[in-house]
Order: C-alpha cells, then sequence, then structure tokens
C-alpha cells in the first residue's frame, strides 16, 4: 500500500449519500451531518483543481423501498427518487462533471454499499482510479460498506476521518465501522494531511531512526533520564564567532510535540510499529528540562548552547528538529552579524526570502538576521509573525511594464506616499538619477518627497558617487541612496572602507543561504544515561561527556578574556551562560521580546576583543576545557 | 501599534463571561456560544505554556439586578451571584491561577464591560499587560464594552475573531460590533495566526514590494497582461548542468493563492495600504497560464523552465514564491544528480533533515533528492507527504546508552526484525564489526538476521575492507556495508572509483544544503507586458526579451546535440521542452507521480553527451539564442 496521501493522478474522490434527507430537518438526519459539508467541500477543491474524478453515490429509492418501516424496514421513508430530501445538499459545492451513481433503486434490496448493483466499479476503473478518498453519510452503514466493496474490488481506500458520521443506533456504532474500516485496509486520513499543515509543527518532521531506535527503548525499558547537549564543533573558515539564535522556536516545538491520530494511525499504516509502542508515541509529551544559552549569545566551538534532560525517549525523538532549528538560525545570525560589523551604523534590510531554502528558511532568516542587528526585513510574513519592521518598494518589472521611467516613479510615489523610493539602474542608473531630479518637483507639488533610489547592479560605490552628485546639484540633498545586488559582508566592507555615499542596504541571498558557510558542523550529543557519563570515540566526532556550564570572564576593561566550558558542578568564577528555561516540558518564564535579544547582542559586540571583529580569521578566542571534563573522558577511555 | 500577533511578555488572555447561562440550554444562551470554548481551550494552550497570564471576567448578578426584565432591564434573569448559571463552562481549560473579576454585581447599575467598577485594569497592569487578547461572549455586548474600555486604558488589544459569538437581537448587531472595536483599533487574529499554520501557504510569504508594487498597478489602472520567465542565469562552478524541479509546488501555490480576512485586516492594520487596494487583494486569485520544462528535465543556462501569463497584479505578486519554490528544489535536485552519477547503481539516502534550512527545506530536498535518483530518505514527513521510501535504523547515542554495544545490536534486532542495520563505529570500528559477527549466531536462533552494518566517520574506504573481511570471514557475507558522515558527490566518486566495498550511502548536510553552491543566480523576469516586450539593461543582468521555446536535438547515437532557444513563434525543429501545464489559474492535468519523474530523468542521463556527466567544468553544452530575440532584444536596444 502506498503511503501517500497527497491526491495524485489514480486517486478520486468518493462522497458517499451527501443527500438533503441525511442532513438537518430531513427525514432520516444524522447527527452532525451538517458539519461534514464544509470539510467536504474542501476536499472537492483539493481534486477539482488538480482535475481528478470525482463520484457521489446517493440513495435512490423507489417510494416503496423495503429499507422503509411501512414495508419491513428500519428506516422512515428517505432520499425518494425525484423528492427534494434525494436531492444532494445545496451546500455542496459538487463540480459540474462530477459522476453520480444512484444505489438501491430496487424495491426489494436493501444496499447500502454505493458498489452494490451499480457500475461504479467500472466507472472507477475506466477511469484510471487505483485508490479512493471516501467521506460521507453514515459511517456505520453507508461509508461501511462502501469502503468494505471498494477494498473487495481491490482499490486502496483512504478514510477521511473528519468527513464521516454515524447513525449511532448503538452509541459505539460509528467507532466499531471506522475500526472494521481499518482492519480492511483503509488508511486514515484528515484534512490537514492533504492540505499541509506547518510542517514544522508535525511530530513526524524527525529521521526515521529516531523512531525505530524509539521502539527498542521502549521494549527494552530505557527510559532512564537521558542528558544531550548541542554544540558546534569548529568554527567555519574565517569566523571567530558565532552567535546562538533559534531556542525560542525550539522550546514551542517541545511545548508543542505530540502526534496526532492521523499521524498514529498512518505510523501503523506502515508496518513497522507494534501496537504497543504506538500507544506510547500517543501519550508522548515533552516533560523535560531544558537549559541553554539566552538567544543572541556570542559563543564558539565546544561550548554547549542547550542542553536536554528528560527520559531517554523524549530526549532522543526531539534530536532531529532540535537540531534543524538550532543550527540553521544560529548559522544564519552568525553569519548576519558580520554584515553588521561591515557596515557600522548602516541601516541593513534582509531582502533574501526568494532564494532562501523554502517557506520557513525565509522566514527564520528574517528573524536570525533581525537578532543579530539588521533593522528590517522584506519579508511580509516575517513582519506579522515575529514584528520586525517592514521595508521594501519596486522591483524592474514595475519600471519596465510602465510607459516611461519618470511615469513609473510618478505612479509609484503617488500610490505608495511616504514610501517614495524609487529602483534607478534598470536602463541606466544616471540618467535614471537624473529624471528623479526632474520629476521631483512634480511630486512636491501633490505634497510627495522623494525618500530615496536604490542601486542594484554594477559598480554600486562608483554609481553611489554619481548619483548623489546628481542628487545633490538637483537640490535632492535629504534624498537617500540605497544599494543591493549580490552584497553581503566582504562587499559591504569594501564599500564602507571605500566611502561610497551608500545610507543602507539590501542583503538578500548570500546572507539567507549562509553562503561562504552554508552549514555548522554541529551536533546533539548523549552526555549521561541513568546516572552515568556517556560519550564515543568515533573518529573525528568524539564527545566531552557529562553536563557542562560555560563561563566566561572579562578584563578590566569589560572585554571578553576568555571562557571555560567545565562540568556543571565545578566551582568555577566568571559569568554562567547557561541557565534554566524550561522545567517539566514548560517554559520557565515567557521569552524576551526579539528586540531585548537584539539589544544583548549589540551589546555584546562592544566587549568582543577587537580582533574577532574581522572578517578574516583572527587569533583564536581561548575556550579552556575544565580538568574535571579532562578527567571524566579520562574516565571513560573517550579523549 | 506592534504587528506581532504572537503571544509574548506583556500579552495576556481576557476571556469574557464563558458561563453556563450563556452557552447551550443556559438562561441566556447565544447561538453558537458553544463553538468557540474548544477554540478557546487551544489560545488557552498557548498563553499557559508560555506562563503568560490568563483573566477571565463574568457577570456576577444579585438576583435583583437592574438588567432583568422584572426590574426593567431587557434580559431574563442570567449569571446570578452563586447559581450554576453562573459558573464558568466546565469544557473551558481555565487554569487554577486564572485571575477571575467579577462584574456587573452592583443591583442598580448594568456593566457589560469588565472594565466596568472592577480592578481589571490596575489587575492588568500590576501583571505587566500591554497588550489584551480578548474571545468570548457576546461580541455586540460585554465583548464590545471590555474592547472599548481596554483601549480606553491605553492597552492594545488583539480580537480573536473565531473566538467571539454574537447576540444579534437585530441582525447585524455582531458585525456591527466587530467594525467598531477595529474602528477602536483592535486588530483581528484567528487561531492559524497564533499557531502558525504552513508559511508556505500564506499569501503573505512574499517581499514586501510586491504589494506596495501591487497597489501602483491597481491606481495605475496596470492590470493589462504580463509575460515572466523563470530562468538561470549562470551555471555554479564545475556544474555542467541543471535539473528542474519544483514545478508541483508552484501549481499548488498558484491554485490555492488567496488572502484570507485576517491577513486583510492584519495588512490594513498596517496603515500601508489603501480600503480599495486591500478590496482588489481580497478577490484576488491565480487566473493566468503557465508553461514549463517537465520536472526532472535537464536543462542549461538562459533557457526558461517556467513561464507565467497573468494580469500583470497577479503575475507579479507570485514572483517571490515562485522563485523560492523553483529555486531550491532546483538547486538540491541539480547537486543529487551528481551524486547519482558518482555513485551509479549504489542505494543512496537522504540523511540532511537535520541540517536542512528548517522544515520545508528538509521536506522539499527528500523530494527532489529523489526524482533526482535517490532511492530513499529518513525524514519520515516526506514519506508520508510525498510516498517516498524511508530509511534509517540507529545513531550512536542509542550504543551509548546501552551497557554494552553487543546488547545494543541485539535489543534494537528484536524490536525492529527485518531491520537490522546496526552503526558500529562508535568506539573502535573493527571491534564492533567483530561483535556482530559475535551476536549473528543468536540472532539466527530468534530468526533474526543481520541486514547490515553502518561506518560514520574515519577512513570510510580503509574500514569498509576491513569490516568486509570480518564479516566474510565471520560467515556474514549477505551482510551489506552502508557508510555515512561528510559525503557528497566528490567523496562518492573516490570511494567508488577506489573500490570501496560500499554497498549504500547516506548523503546529508552537504546534499540538502548544496554545501559547494547553495544559490542559483536565476530570476523571474518581465518579457513582455500588455503585448509588448519588455527586458532591462542593468549591468551584468540583462534580459532576452519574448515569450520564449527551448527545442532540443539530438544526434544520430540519441545523444543530447544542443538546444535552441527562440520565441514561441519561430519555426524551428527539435524536441520542444516548455509545455502548457495550467490554464485560467487551474491545472490542465493532474500530476505525474514523482516515480515517474525520477524514470524520466534518469532516461534522460543516459542521453547526456558523456563530458558532462563529470563533476568538474566540461566544455559547455551548446545553447543558441534565435535570430528573433537577438532582433527583438536589438529593436529594444536590451543586447
Amino acid at each position: 500500500m502506498t503511503e501517500l496521501l497527497l491526491p495524485d493522478r489514480g486517486d478520486a474522490l468518493l462522497l458517499v449519500d451527501i443527500q438533503t434527507d441525511f442532513l438537518a430537518g430531513g427525514a432520516l438526519a444524522i447527527p452532525g451531518g451538517d458539519q461534514i459539508v464544509p470539510i467536504l467541500n474542501r476536499y472537492l477543491a483539493r481534486f477539482v483543481r488538480r482535475r481528478l474524478p470525482v463520484f457521489a453515490t446517493r440513495d435512490w429509492h423507489p417510494p416503496n423501498h423495503c429499507s422503509f418501516k411501512a414495508h419491513g424496514g428500519h428506516w422512515p421513508p428517505h432520499c425518494i427518487q425525484g423528492s427534494p430530501g434525494g436531492e444532494f445538499s445545496p451546500d455542496l459545492d459538487l463540480p459540474a462533471d462530477a459522476i453520480v451513481v444512484s444505489k438501491a433503486r430496487d424495491p426489494a434490496a436493501e444496499a447500502y454499499s454505493g458498489f452494490a448493483g451499480t457500475d461504479l466499479d467500472a466507472r472507477l476503473k475506466a477511469a484510471g482510479v487505483r485508490r479512493v478518498f471516501v467521506g460521507g453519510l453514515a459511517t456505520d452503514y453507508c461509508v461501511l460498506e462502501t469502503v468494505r466493496d471498494a477494498r473487495a474490488c481491490g482499490l486502496e481506500v483512504v478514510l477521511l476521518r473528519d468527513a464521516i458520521r454515524a447513525v449511532n443506533a448503538q452509541p459505539q456504532d460509528g467507532r466499531k465501522a471506522e475500526e472494521e474500516m481499518y482492519r480492511l485496509g483503509a488508511v486514515p486520513a484528515e484534512l490537514g494531511d492533504l492540505i499541509q499543515g506547518d510542517p514544522g509543527a508535525s511530530a513526524l518532521l524527525t529521521d526515521l531512526y529516531q523512531l525505530t531506535m524509539l521502539q527498542a527503548y521502549y521494549e527494552e525499558g530505557m527510559t532512564g533520564e537521558a542528558v544531550f547537549e548541542f554544540c558546534v564543533r569548529r568554527l567555519p573558515e574565517r569566523r571567530n564567532f558565532l552567535v546562538a539564535a533559534g531556542l525560542e522556536q525550539v522550546l514551542d516545538f517541545l511545548e508543542d510535540l505530540q502526534f496526532s491520530p492521523s499521524e498514529l494511525a498512518w505510523l501503523e499504516s506502515t508496518g513497522r510499529f507494534t501496537p504497543r509502542f504506538l500507544r506510547h508515541l500517543e501519550k508522548l509529551r515533552f516533560t523535560g528540562r531544558v537549559e541553554a544559552m539566552a538567544e543572541g549569545t556570542v559563543f564558539f566551538p565546544n561550548e554547549p548552547i542547550l542542553r536536554v534532560e528528560a527520559p531517554m525517549p523524549e530526549a532522543q525523538l526531539v534530536e532531529t528538529r532540535v537540531l534543524n532549528l538550532l543550527h540553521f538560525q544560529t548559522a544564519i545570525a552568525s553569519k548576519a552579524v558580520r554584515c553588521v560589523l561591515a557596515a557600522p551604523g548602516k541601516p541593513l534590510v534582509d531582502f533574501g526570502l526568494r532564494r532562501a531554502h523554502g517557506a520557513e528558511a525565509g522566514l527564520l532568516a528574517a528573524r536570525a538576521a533581525y537578532l543579530a542587528g539588521f533593522d528590517a526585513t522584506s519579508n511580509v510574513l516575517a513582519g506579522r509573525r515575529f514584528g520586525l519592521p517592514l521595508s521594501g518598494t519596486m522591483a524592474h518589472s514595475f519600471i519596465e511594464a510602465a510607459d516611461s521611467e519618470e511615469g513609473a516613479f510618478l505612479g509609484f510615489a503617488r500610490a505608495n506616499p511616504g514610501n517614495a523610493v524609487f529602483l534607478i539602474d534598470t536602463y541606466d542608473t544616471e540618467v535614471a538619477a537624473a529624471k528623479v531630479v526632474e520629476v521631483a518637483p512634480a511630486l512636491r507639488a501633490q505634497g510627495l518627497a522623494v525618500g530615496g533610489v536604490r542601486l542594484d547592479s554594477g559598480d554600486l560605490a562608483e554609481h553611489a558617487r554619481r548619483v548623489r552628485d546628481i542628487l545633490d546639484r538637483g537640490g535632492l540633498r535629504q534624498t537617500r541612496i540605497f544599494a543591493s545586488g549580490n552584497l553581503d559582508e566582504f562587499e559591504l566592507q569594501r564599500l564602507t572602507a571605500g566611502g561610497a555615499p551608500i545610507d543602507g542596504y539590501g542583503v538578500g541571498t548570500r546572507l539567507v543561504t549562509s553562503a561562504d558557510a552554508p552549514y555548522l558542523d554541529c551536533g546533539y550529543k548523549l552526555q549521561e544515561y541513568a546516572g552515568r557519563p556517556r560519550g564515543k570515540r568515533a573518529e573525528g566526532k568524539a564527545t566531552l561527556p557529562g553536563r557542562k556550564q560555560v563561563h566566561r570572564r572579562f578584563d578590566a576593561a569589560g572585554q571578553m578574556e576568555g571562557d571555560l566550558v567545565s562540568l556543571q558542578e565545578e566551582p568555577v568564577s566568571g559569568e554562567p551562560l547557561m541557565e534554566p528555561v524550561m522545567e517539566k516540558g514548560r517554559r520557565m518564564a515567557a521569552s524576551p521580546a526579539l528586540s531585548e535579544v537584539r539589544k544583548r547582542l549589540l551589546g555584546q559586540l562592544e566587549r568582543l576583543p577587537a580582533r574577532l571583529r574581522s572578517l578574516e580569521a583572527a587569533e583564536a578566542y581561548s575556550v579552556r576545557i575544565s580538568s574535571g571534563i579532562v578527567e571524566m573522558a579520562d574516565r571513560l577511555s573517550l579523549a
């Protein structure tokens, strides 16, 4: 059986009996039946847009049908051919080309299944259908029998568990019918499975080996307390320090971790896991303790920035996403802070969304850049989610589509008063700068000012000088010059050092991909299990055991002097950097505002030894490992 | 006003009158009131977990309250002090430390607002609250008046529009009350805004400049047809070709594009946009046409792989996400195919999720790697979403936590029969290999086989040779050797060329970050507007105008010989690569299965000139630009 839940070629939607008589006010109203119509409409939209076939069955009874009480059956008269009660719900968005299958037309035969006495099977196969997504009414009669026959016809079945409702003549009938359908091989799904909810919120966003290991941990009773620490093993080339980021999203993830019923049902359908294990997963929540460096803390290799202490299955399961979140934001914040150091005092804007590695990368890069000292982002959703200042004006296409550059400038300023920054490199930068001077009086007459111009190509320093001159001579001394296009910290430093008259920068692709160091050599490593320190000595990947603390010392002038990584219990002086942030799976305090995090980092940069502010590798900052750790590693024969 | 919707320090949840008398069966049941209780519980969970304060107001009337009909008021007696009807809903997950505020206790005074005659303001301020998230009953009375007073007290207000219900004595009362609250400065939000739904599904996942341009396009009446094309401008170093990927997600995005009411309300609250523009956005859907190269097509610089033809605002708005989706998957597929070429016939597994740039990057990298010829992924959610084969066994922590390596192997195999692959480099690779030989009989006795071993550090070729020898001598000739750890196409080629006895590889970080080329120089560029070709000549970024087609020619042996990029209407021979995939905003056919895409690409690799299969830069493949394009560029003075 395929594991894929997204509707695709070979799939069809099969709606069972969404008829007026089964809905509120109908002759045989099924409790809650109306609630599934809007849900079915959302499923319908997915199938119709993808041009996948839709089948709709209907009871289509003669007036003397044997299922009616007067004729010896169980039910009141319902869904009589041609009667209003037999019509599909007017609220159902059934497409015009839906294939309608009428059933139970024979007065003498009950027929709950859409396949009974119909050509449904043949029509499905003629349409190339190998799998049906089934929803409708009622779970314990027509849905159940339709699914049974679909399986018997060799079709795969996805049961839309949020789009069925039961009669429940006996209270458990619906539940029992659902279980029977799973026994028959139906795979459960919910709307969220098809519409692709936030992948970052799914407990399944993990490596398979976490689940295979967990199965063994539970089987072997290995549920004692485990201690894992995240640290970076070495600095990328040309880096002198790193900036911790991503803790906030890690805490969100730990608080929300939970397998949904549909995720559990899917895991079961893979055949890899035992029912006993799945019951463990169903109950699994993160109940552990977390210590961490605050976001925006400057740190160095071999220093833990996060420690998780929790029962082994919990601490193990979270590895993948904890790494995924801490690694990325730390990489970007560590890149962004270099841009900030390279262009002191200049406003920097994140422009990177389009070339970020997907949606979440774009969002979290905007957040990481801001906490590292950027001033704004072009990413609207990041602005909304994280309260970041937004910035942005126009693209070349806007200029190209207009009849003239001047016309484009005027039109844009009229539509966006207060945000008139003009892109001037579409055809000829200096010619366009002169046009800006020309249109300025017309704008002024309309109460509009030229806020700025943007350069996006060529020799930015040289263009900026010429444009500054043109603007100044044209009386636009207040008009600022922004620059963008293939920028990174090195280019920013070159422009700054050369005194280019540029007032602010947009930094995109190379920032959000951390282009010169797109990953960090980092890990989330077991330090202790069941009260005993643990480690490995895998070549080049050996770990230092124990629960650790990092202390930072400052010299008389307040500059950072050196760090000491020690065991938690060792008596050490200096400022401790790891602090408790979560107990029993819950945050110990509301998180600081991002603006506070940003301020804290900017404060730390002032205490950073001058040599470490260089964009090139400098003499390394002193990070010592305590004797306690070395002795413990010796005892474990790991060093 | 802050734009941030995620609850954070300084925020509180304020629940208005979730009392039994206002719910179904109560003395003053408000229509639909019960529906908001589960929604409020989800809001509550967010606040409680983040240790943010929760306030709950309640009507707490004396039996002779003036609002009761018998005492001259409008209402039946309700919420009398100490009566069952005055209690909070038993279904509401009110935390033990919620602060309860009782109001309207004075028989002589009506008091709808939670602030009227109470100490609510003082208690909020004592708790450091600057913003309240308000939900409850009823929109048109107590919620409205509470919000009014909150604003008057200087508090920011987020109105939970999915967690309020109105009495609607007059049919429009609720709607009018809501509008009044927005007028007072309340910002609307829905659950999805707080729980962070799929960021990739939000219309706000775009650059601000798209919206500022759209505002101008609508104002200026520039809604004619625009034609944009996506192409890559140049190959990364050491690459000879690229593989198109991501079209499927682009089509999903275009089909689903829509601004939600809460997104529109938020945009309005930023003050950047006019009501007229927001009405355009409310109606905006993608109604255009798309031509594209099929996913899995080999392509080259300056060849469009996607063309969008739509009214300018639609075609412009989608730029950011279209780039974001096509760029990333194309980059990863183009990297993955090199791994496939470097290790012919060897199973390759994507291990990259942990160091992918966020959740979506992990998912889409798994998809892109599979379509480029990888065999499986460790990413469970990608397995579920895209139907990819899954692979994975154990981490070092599993070995370290066990009392012995042998014990770990046995325990794992018992818990995962059929999936016994042992990680053997935790302490000493060869010693562990010998232990595998030792435990094999015990496993065999339990009906279990040793499927394989995995090496993850050190000199993989050398370890593999030694381990192969140990296994063979121990009678485990069927046991396979897998290798992982810092692999990429260059390392795979080295191992393959050296004849290392390795049966399969896990490739992670360097694959999913495309580490040697983490971004492509690509763009989505305007080719035509309102029937006229368009282009720019920005230095180094000049575009070729017109609607283009790419024709591929093959030599007698069936090898790819050269491509010609031409205007669509030029008569040209060869196999056309761009084909229509969307009309009027809807797919023209269901998409091919990913396994078909994969097969198509593997077929193309056989027709790729041998020199292009090299991992190093070879003589470039011939891509000619037609005379029609050159002449058009000349006419536009762009060339």
